[in-house]
């Protein structure tokens, strides 16, 4: 009954029933993301993957880059979403629900702005409550085969991701609840992401693939294409296929009771989150060091201490690329621009890279660590992390959010066109048509939502 | 170093190095599958996926659904293999490779002929010894996780498929072999098709799919879009995500000593293969009974002795819709013209179906089947299956293949154009564009490959 339990609580669904904390949680969660898609442009993957399908397999241009503020650049749907779905996570600078390591809003949010800016007329209201009950959705899966499901080497944002796609444009298209159904069997059936491809492009690829997945799963059965009622729960159904685990009745029951999204964080550096501790704590030793007069050239070692998970995602030791090194960088400031290939192969930065030493210990939380350097004069500076910001103990604040948004989406639109974009995604929850504010956020003066 | 086997193979793989008996099976598959795609646009799946994707998100007109002989419903390589990926299987009639019930030539094949059309001046001699390196790629995969990656529910012809059109689709394209890898990766992370949505539209959803999967892969990764070198064999990555078993460096350590398409057998009746023994001595059985002056009506009772894998597939003694009733119905001739939701639902269908007791037996081999009818009169006929016709031991010759192909392709295109077609697609082998051959396949009377 798993399937019908989760269709029907999302064809029920009404913005009424958002509380005060869950609309702000989907609007942070959409406009922190939209920063990410929108600055994540940048970056190789998104224009490899826009050029390699749009020039042939581009329809008539219903839906936007959100990246490109040019009409003529409009493309269908399916492609919108691919693109914006890897757009929006290459940076690894998304969202996390830390229970699952899930980047929740990436998959929902890239198929349902394509869908919406292509349908026309989805309000604020209606679009809020689609995207809570896609992330609620793949959260709600995500916590049901965790961790056999991820242990294997799915990567879940994008496994679960295709099913809240689906869930949350069905529920845009006004589907019911035996139509909502097929279009969650199309997604499961349909299991994108390992975490063997962490560290290229490939990455952001389950992203875009899963929304991508999502979406037609919705329209083929709203044309009346039929799957299975049973998609999650049936013997050869997604959940006992992709897991070795079931407790997906017990997590559906919570649907609308306990919302994940409130538990959704949002990360200051862009790389995995388990890095971000000894970051952190790599900044707060430098900033301490140079504070006392130290040398960063004299450091003659490095010690992290951090939770054992720390180093399962990222013992790679001598990157090559930006991307790898997302996973292995220690040192300085952590903003995008510290993550490119010329900085991972920089000779400096290499060299103090041999310095680091780090141990892991089973007593330090996956939000904590330790991170100590060693002068050549004997000194130690010593800082510890004990809940890392951006923690769900320690979240960004709006100031830090909306920093975060411009630093990224001003490099792309520049200062001015990125304040209206920011206005206009964080503005998202009140307007009469969400194409509207794709629009603004795209940066044209003659469009405006209000 | 799977990864890199499987793409050396196939990058080095040349025309000259197909034997005969290899070509001629390559050539067999692929009108086969013709034939299906053609006759299988009749079912409803095919143009449900066809409105509501093309006139969405159709690019530019390339490439051809090939039961459709209208230039104007051309559409793009990703639409084309889709819609022609599930018209190849939706009448469950297409080809069947017996170790692993993988049905190889749909997916490579539905990509192939795509990209082929789009890219223009693919020879014949090219497009065959793609072919040949896709199915290779699907069956030594499929061989390698068989049967505990079948056995836990996935569709393991989809789920290999995306990695034979990856592979077939690279070759097509000239990539290198490290460019052939990143295909490779590219498709094992979007692993589709699970055994819940047989009897539903989304199985033959699954071919298409993964054939858009392979093809997108390749795409990508000739345009410099990463994703791993070691795809399939790492920790992470297809094999041991997707299966407990890891046999793949052996299996394609027979790459082109062991050639799996001289496995692949065709269907005499369209269903699932495990069902053919039983329906072979049903007709068999009312041909004797006829013979001897019976009547079926005066059937009594009918018992059934078969393989015990039959039984897990087709165990649904309630069908409701054509598509449910492949997988149970058990007597009278067997052409798509029986598989159909009023036959189904016919009230003796439905009271002879009660009539009829399955008995499973270990002994008793896939291939083999006892069928009988008690009468009224007390008459008992029993027929013997030995070698189901079909099957490896007892495999359809080339006036039965041509007959198959005309039942189904002269429903939709008429005697003579299906004729003009038979002769098109048998003659692939010889061509200078394969796209003519489509196009002739389609009943152009201007175009010839010749």
């Amino acid at each position: 009954m798993a399937t019908q339990q989760l269709a029907t609580w999302s064809v029920n669904l009404q913005y009424a029933n958002l509380t005060a904390p869950v609309i702000a949680a989907a609007v942070t969660s959409l406009y922190n993301w939209a920063g990410c898609a929108i600055g994540g442009y940048q970056q190789p993957a998104p224009s490899l993957a826009l050029n390699a399908t749009f020039p042939h397999f581009g329809g008539a241009p219903t839906s936007s880059i959100l990246a490109l503020a040019n009409d003529s650049t409009q493309t269908d749907a399916q492609i919108a979403a691919f693109v914006n779905g890897i757009a929006g996570h290459v940076d690894d600078y998304d969202d996390t629900h830390l229970a699952t390591i899930i980047h929740p809003t990436g998959t929902v949010a890239s198929a349902l702005f394509a869908v919406a800016e292509w349908q026309g007329g989805v309000t604020g209201q209606e679009f809020v409550t689609a995207f809570v009950a896609g992330v609620e959705a793949e959260l709600k899966l995500g916590l049901a085969v965790w961790p056999e499901h991820y242990d294997v080497g799915w990567h879940d944002t994008s496994t679960t991701g295709s099913i809240g796609a689906a869930v949350a444009v069905s529920k845009i298209l006004g589907l019911d609840v035996p139509t909502t159904q097929q279009a969650i069997g199309i997604a499961c059936t349909q299991v994108i992401g390992m975490q063997e491809f962490f560290g290229s492009d490939t990455k952001s690829f389950h992203i875009g693939r899963a929304a991508q997945g999502g979406m037609i799963g919705a329209l083929l059965a709203q044309s009346g294409f039929t799957s299975s009622l049973q998609g999650l729960e049936a013997q050869f159904g997604w959940v006992h296929v992709v897991s070795t685990r079931e407790n997906v009745t017990a997590e559906f029951d919570q649907l609308g009771e306990v919302w994940e999204i409130l538990s959704n964080t949002f990360k200051p550096y862009p790389c995995g989150i388990v890095m971000h501790p000894s970051i952190q704590g790599a900044i707060e030793v430098q900033s301490a060091a140079l504070g006392q007069g130290l040398r960063i050239q004299d450091i003659t070692s490095v010690e992290a201490r951090v939770n054992p998970e720390t180093l399962v995602l990222t013992g790679q030791t001598d990157p090559e690329t930006g991307l790898e090194g997302k996973f292995s960088l220690l040192f300085g400031q952590a903003t995008p621009s510290q993550f490119t290939d010329s900085v991972v192969t920089n000779a400096t930065v290499v060299a103090l890279r041999k310095l680091v030493n780090v141990t892991t210990d089973s007593t330090i939380n996956e939000d904590e660590a330790y991170v100590s350097a060693l002068f050549q004069d004997g000194t130690n500076v010593t800082q510890h992390i004990e809940h890392v910001i951006g923690s769900i103990d320690n979240p960004l604040n709006e100031t830090q959010l909306k920093a975060k948004f411009m630093d990224q989406a001003s490099l792309v639109l520049g200062e001015e066109r990125a304040g209206k974009a920011y206005d206009a995604f964080m503005g998202i929850g009140n307007v009469s048509d969400v194409g509207l504010v794709i629009l603004t956020g795209r940066g044209f003066e003659g469009a405006s939502a209000f």
